[in-house]
């Protein structure tokens, strides 16, 4: 039987903004091919919006705005571009439940009720995909759940929201400051008329919180993750990190943490880094997306691609859809939740980091002793010096080894307290260097 | 029904050397990870080898030097490592005949005859998984047959061979010629006893078989792949690509050409390229390798890391295995070929490339008007021109617009002809440039 004799999926699209629209045309532009891929037809069987009269562009018998009346209905799969917790969530566990697959781009929901959907996709047999979540089109989950199943990762590290990279990107070319850039980010397009979301870090921990997951074999939720925006970056941190040779980074960084006593834990986090110029991620500009894994067989690997837009993640949504409907075909079905390791997440505070700490400090000897005493003092091991004269004060940058990150926050805080320190000009974690 | 105690998937693993150890060492050492990660215990059942007293450090109970009764045994998968077309192909074609799915990282077999092994796959209804063929511990394949399932792929270019990566970038570095460098690169284990395979781009050439067959969704074979290795690239070419800001990498191409008409063929070809410094592909040096992939929708994304090695390859075969014995424990398999799309494949001569040319000419008036009348005699477009006066002769640089490649050659021959011509110094084709 050929594929385009097969019975057809049948599919629900809930949404129909940038990505939906794409999708829904792709799908239908492309039936031929995507028929041939998936083993059958795959069909566009309705297209739940808010306001169907809004939506001229698409064929009025397919538009309905009762998601949950067609989820109901006679579909196979249920992709959902709505975004949001409520009642997308309600309507997620309800097409699972009667044993329809989900394909889904909802990072906020993954990050927070991902163990309740794979619990209602692994009762009815029904498949849970999500590859738009995180790094639109980059196959990157994929790659994590089934190609590196057979190994044991490490880290996770990469920059996974555009808007910050934009904005980071523009403040290290331009020297502008944080609030300018951001508005400048805004006016082209770059930044959401609402950007909280992203300068404050809440979608890049959804997606560590997704990441972590799958990387360790546990349930991380975004509550798990520590989250610091790029609102803090000032133009100064930019200059600070120019003038030892690196850049600044919003990283969302999933570590396995081994303890003395053996016992292994998961550090989730995200917060702006700098990293060494020459690090592969400081090369990716703009809203570009990279993603750097590292597993004990395989090595290093590194993943790059555009981050989000239309186009790229309705590509991440078509490759889940037609996985979904070949394993519809072929009676099989994609992979369940793995949360077997149930790691223990490392709070911030205990999480092994290293500090670059640039001062201003008055001029005179004695002051780097002060200063040292105080690392000293926290039980924190300094990695390297540089002071530098400038009239009657003094630069002092310190980078130091790996310590608790809490150590680290109470020695910056007694070093702003001492007499003989003028100012605290920037304080950033460092990432990519031995 | 906990992992453990489901009915355990045992292996036949085919082959003990590098990266067959590390198989047989992750499949002991992290039995209960791959068990909760697939399902069921992953058992390994017995090892073929060639001279099973050659290997003291594998448990004697599960060496045999008889690979074909192996399979024949109650084995459920079969990992081949041991390479080469036959007997292995044999084997495997008995191995899928009895439904018993297939790992394997043998890209030489694969670019021969990967239809038949999927046609007998597809009769039994057994998985064929062949990840660690193409870029080691590099997720590439999964992505192409699953994740950019959904959309269209227009090109895969990539460095795909380690050993003549390792020498490309030695000789950019040191200046040296190939065959000094190739000596180096052997007295340091980065090249083979016997390197053909890898210089003369044989070994890259099956992956680019296997690449384009994905990508395309065609059957495309090593006897499709236009092949040209590393032996003809001298001191003077890499000199000639620095001048320009560009270095020289054998890259696999394979490409989605559309005719005039608006037919569609593909081209698949390895061969030395110049790209420019500031290519992503520019960066990857040593043994790694990186994989650039353009689609309609998702745009472009790379993928980086280790090329080669018994871990990073045995990372590869492993993520294989697990979703193997997951399709075994759910009923389900893998994806089947995808060769629907069944594009020809277009000679080299007819493939639109770019090439440099670098010309030690008589440095006299009319010189420059006589080439550039070879270039359009063969209705070949020039891009850019580059003169440089040295002592009695001059040197000219050429790099053409998109042509195709039959005509860039006679071209080349006929400049090679003109009285004014002293030496053709370099000739290259050029990627990675508008």
């Amino acid at each position: 039987m050929s594929a385009s004799q097969a019975k057809p999926v049948r599919v629900a699209l809930l949404g129909c903004g940038t990505v939906g629209g794409e999708v829904a045309r792709l799908l239908t532009e492309q039936a031929g091919e995507l028929a041939a891929r998936a083993g059958a037809p795959v069909e566009l069987a309705g297209i739940a919006v808010r306001r169907p009269d809004k939506h001229p562009e698409l064929p009025p018998e397919l538009l309905t705005s009762d998601a949950a009346a067609l989820i109901d209905s006679d579909v196979d799969v249920v992709v959902e571009l709505v975004g949001g917790i409520e009642p997308t969530r309600t309507w997620l566990l309800s097409a699972l439940a009667q044993g329809k697959s989900v394909v889904t781009a909802n990072k906020a929901l993954l990050a927070e009720h991902s163990a309740e959907l794979f619990v209602a996709a692994d009762a009815s047999g029904a498949d849970l995909y999500f590859e738009a979540s995180v790094a639109g089109a980059i196959p990157l989950l994929r790659p994590l759940r089934e190609s590196l199943a057979g190994d044991r990762i490490t880290r996770v590290m990469g920059i996974v929201n555009g808007t910050t990279n934009y904005i980071l990107s523009a403040m290290d070319s331009t020297g502008a400051g944080y609030a300018e850039t951001l508005d400048e980010a805004s006016r082209l397009g770059y930044a959401e008329a609402d950007p909280t979301a992203d300068v404050d870090g809440y979608d890049a921990a959804s997606k560590a919180a997704i990441l972590a997951s799958l990387a360790f074999h546990s349930r991380v939720t975004i509550a798990d993750v520590h989250r610091e925006g790029i609102g803090a970056v000032g133009a100064s941190d930019i200059r600070a990190a120019q003038v030892l040779g690196r850049t600044v980074k919003l990283l969302a960084i999933c570590e396995r943490v081994t303890s003395d006593d053996g016992s292994e834990s998961v550090s989730a986090r995200v917060h702006p880094v700098m990293i060494p110029r020459s690090h592969q991620l400081a090369g990716v500009n703009g809203a570009f997306n990279a993603v750097y894994v590292e597993a004990d067989a395989a090595g290093e690997l590194m993943f790059y691609g555009q981050g989000a837009g239309g186009s790229p993640t309705a590509s991440a949504v078509l490759g889940d859809l037609v996985a979904v409907a070949r394993n519809k075909v072929g009676n099989g079905h994609g992979p369940r939740e793995s949360a077997h390791a149930a790691l223990p997440v490392r709070p911030m505070g205990q999480t092994p980091t290293r500090y670059h700490i640039s001062l201003d400090v008055a001029d005179r000897p004695g002051v780097l002793a002060q200063v040292a005493q105080a690392f000293a003092a926290h039980g924190v091991s300094i990695a390297a010096v540089r002071q530098r004269d400038k009239h009657s004060t003094a630069s002092l940058v310190v980078v130091t080894h790996l310590a608790a990150d809490a150590a680290l926050q109470s020695t910056v805080d007694d070093i702003a307290r001492l007499d003989a320190v003028h100012e605290v000009v920037s304080v950033m974690r460092v990432e990519g260097e031995d």
